[in-house]
């Protein structure tokens, strides 16, 4: 911890400095942006309070020059990703300085911030890969009681941080909408699959992880340097096509049900910024400990972090009436079974290489109480016990017109409250209907 | 077919008029090359018998400009993958006539030509995303019951084209070396996983099917306009530790296992090179028919392609004592139960988007006959049956030191034969060992 972390610290962006602002100065996400509706070239920026600061603009005005802002003049993080902690963290002291009270370059600067409310995003990164995993026990058990009762949580799961690749070209940005997928869908009493579009559409509830510096071909990543290729935290929704999964998904995992789109939130939270909010790795009594390669001292002292998560939907029927989307679960991150230094170490063990801006997604996080489950297949138990919404509506799985959004922040005593912003994604109707 | 099929087609580059070359003029595959050992940027080449024809270096000579050579100055095949049939056609049609013997051009050209024996290749495209599918029906079956004694072939096999996300990052070239991968690995009888060197490291033959132009997301292929997203086919080995793979495969599919390294070669054969070589697409009796989006006239008529493939091994003992690679097995494209285009329809029908470079595998290639089998694990009937090689050596599975090898050409009356080169790739010792 340092200096930005310091929970006095005030910024000249007064929105910033408001109790419960998700861009707080102690938080200084990175996403890629422009002005919405102009043809400008998108390029990074940090949010302050209700503002974005162009990083780019900031470099134009030879205030505060580094590494780290050569590297942000790209229309994606990539470069700035690859440069690794050393050069975030002194961008990052650059920027909370700026942007702080008293500082002598706020009239300067006010040229270089934009209203949140007048930009578009975009995926912030070129994404090489993208891998999800599976790190919520209790969704795994839940899920699998659903596809296996008889067997629901596999041997493998407590030795392996289960993953597969994911689906790079489809992953979007919040605010992205897709129409309903189809594709082959077989009911157990049926004779032959049929083709059609998805009855059983679900959502996700996952964390982001954006690889920084990567490692080369061969070269294993041990778990005590793990975090340090690791630039940051956003929210991640693994939109799911459950009908089309249960037919396709032996013997090599998901692929349809999943590649129609993942939806992320626009701003990264940075591990720096984390800082404050990290918790031991801790397992329940009987469960078994990690293998060598996914233990060490430092991840079960600070390996977990502490971040709140939450669901909520809004339907076409409640946006259409203005009602505000409502709660459909809360959870969180400490309820990973695997830490994100664990996920790196596993990731790496057999050589493959990581590159800057590939993406994790945790998998679903669900925790072990009612109200946790980070999933509609989970809350309906499988479809069978619909929800009901605040406007009698009712749900087992998504309906054409529903957004789905999710939400973050991480809250302790001690420290200023930073928040991720949203990831928000709406389903339209199949484009054969 | 047009001009540049021509059987009685001859070049002014002798060698490739050579009865079995790999690179005759009607061949005219695409590479992305430098002269070996240097620092020059690396560039789109076709080959022409044992020389490779610089596009960059034609294209500043300003003979036969074209838009398809204005998309070969990047160090990737990207532009021109997604500049679609009619542009490839062209640039194929000014190449035939440049290199074909009597070419008024030849003298200038001659400066543009590099000695193959004098190139270094890198991956041709940037990937991405690699999509690695399962299309043969014997390997599903052969890998099946050794996964799965009682239950070998999945009931979705014969409705879905089973495929799954691979690894982008670490696809390698022909001359790839890479360690052997460690992981966890679990004996049936153990109780607990221990971590180690894989020791049931297999090759899987199989082509690699580069994308062309892409779709928007959300917007389906039709299958009878699938192959206008085609580029061209190359050799890829989907390097697979099986001691691995067995532990995690479950429920999310091949992970670690795989990804450790993919080997493909460095030439693609274009589909309108492969015209020659195209086969009805059949199915056995008593296998169902293809569901309504995965069928056409077009596809059943000349669905199938008629390539012939190889995989030889040379381990380091042979290596050190001058001998040959020893042929392993030998297969056919047309044992695919499914035909590339059928695979862009399938991938699409949930509306992800495919992007100009991407790559699909086909899946190992093996037949119903003894000597047919693509990988290991099959010909060695998961380990119990080593083979024998010509100097005395045994394998089950593959040895630190040996050389995968795998060649592919087409061949049929009336056609001149046109060959793929080869995807080779050496195993090292594990890092760790």
């Amino acid at each position: 911890m340092n200096q930005t972390h310091d929970p006095a610290l005030r910024s000249w962006v007064t929105s910033a400095n408001v109790p419960n602002a998700d861009f707080p100065i102690q938080n200084l996400p990175f996403a890629v942006l422009r002005r919405a509706g102009t043809d400008e070239r998108f390029r990074p920026a940090v949010a302050i309070g209700d503002h974005a600061l162009d990083l780019r603009a900031l470099h134009a005005t030879g205030i505060a020059p580094s590494e780290g802002l050569e590297a942000c003049l790209d229309d994606t993080l990539n470069r700035l990703m690859g440069e690794g902690a050393r050069v975030w963290s002194a961008l990052r002291a650059d920027l909370s300085a700026l942007l702080a009270e008293g500082s002598e370059h706020a009239p300067a600067l006010q040229s270089c911030l934009i209203a949140l409310g007048d930009v578009e995003y975009r995926v912030p990164a070129h994404i090489g890969d993208y891998t999800d995993f599976y790190t919520s026990i209790h969704h795994a058990t839940n899920i699998g009681r659903l596809f296996r009762p008889d067997n629901p949580l596999l041997p493998n799961y407590r030795w392996v941080p289960i993953g597969y690749h994911g689906r790079s070209s489809s992953i979007g940005v919040s605010g992205q909408t897709f129409p309903r997928p189809c594709g082959q869908l077989k009911p157990p009493d049926a004779e032959r699959p049929e083709v059609g579009p998805c009855r059983r559409l679900d959502y996700e509830l996952e964390i982001g992880i954006f690889i920084g510096p990567g490692n080369a071909l061969g070269d294993p990543v041990d778990i005590d340097d793990a975090e340090s290729h690791v630039f940051g935290l956003c929210l991640l929704n693994d939109w799911s096509a459950r009908d089309i999964q249960a037919w396709e998904y032996q013997p090599l995992g998901p692929f349809l049900s999943k590649s129609f789109a993942t939806t992320i939130s626009p701003w990264i939270v940075t591990m720096e910024a984390l800082e404050p909010f990290r918790s031991p790795w801790e397992r329940d009594t009987g469960e078994p400990g990690a293998l060598p390669y996914l233990s060490s001292a430092r991840n079960s002292a600070a390996g977990a972090i502490d971040m709140q998560l939450e669901v909520l939907l809004q339907s076409a029927a409640m946006r259409d009436s203005d009602v505000a989307p409502q709660s459909l679960s809360r959870s969180n991150f400490t309820d990973a079974y695997w830490t994100v230094a664990q996920m790196v170490a596993h990731h790496t063990v057999n050589g493959c290489n990581l590159r800057p801006g590939d993406l994790f997604g945790s998998g679903t996080m669900s925790g072990n109480q009612e109200g946790s489950q980070g999933a509609l297949i989970e809350i309906t138990r499988g479809g069978v016990a619909p929800i009901t919404l605040g406007n009698g509506e009712e749900r087992t799985f998504l309906q054409d017109g529903d957004t789905v959004i999710l939400r973050a922040h991480c809250e302790r005593e001690g420290a200023v409250r930073i928040g991720f912003g949203e990831a928000g994604g709406t389903v339209l109707p199949a484009s054969s209907a």
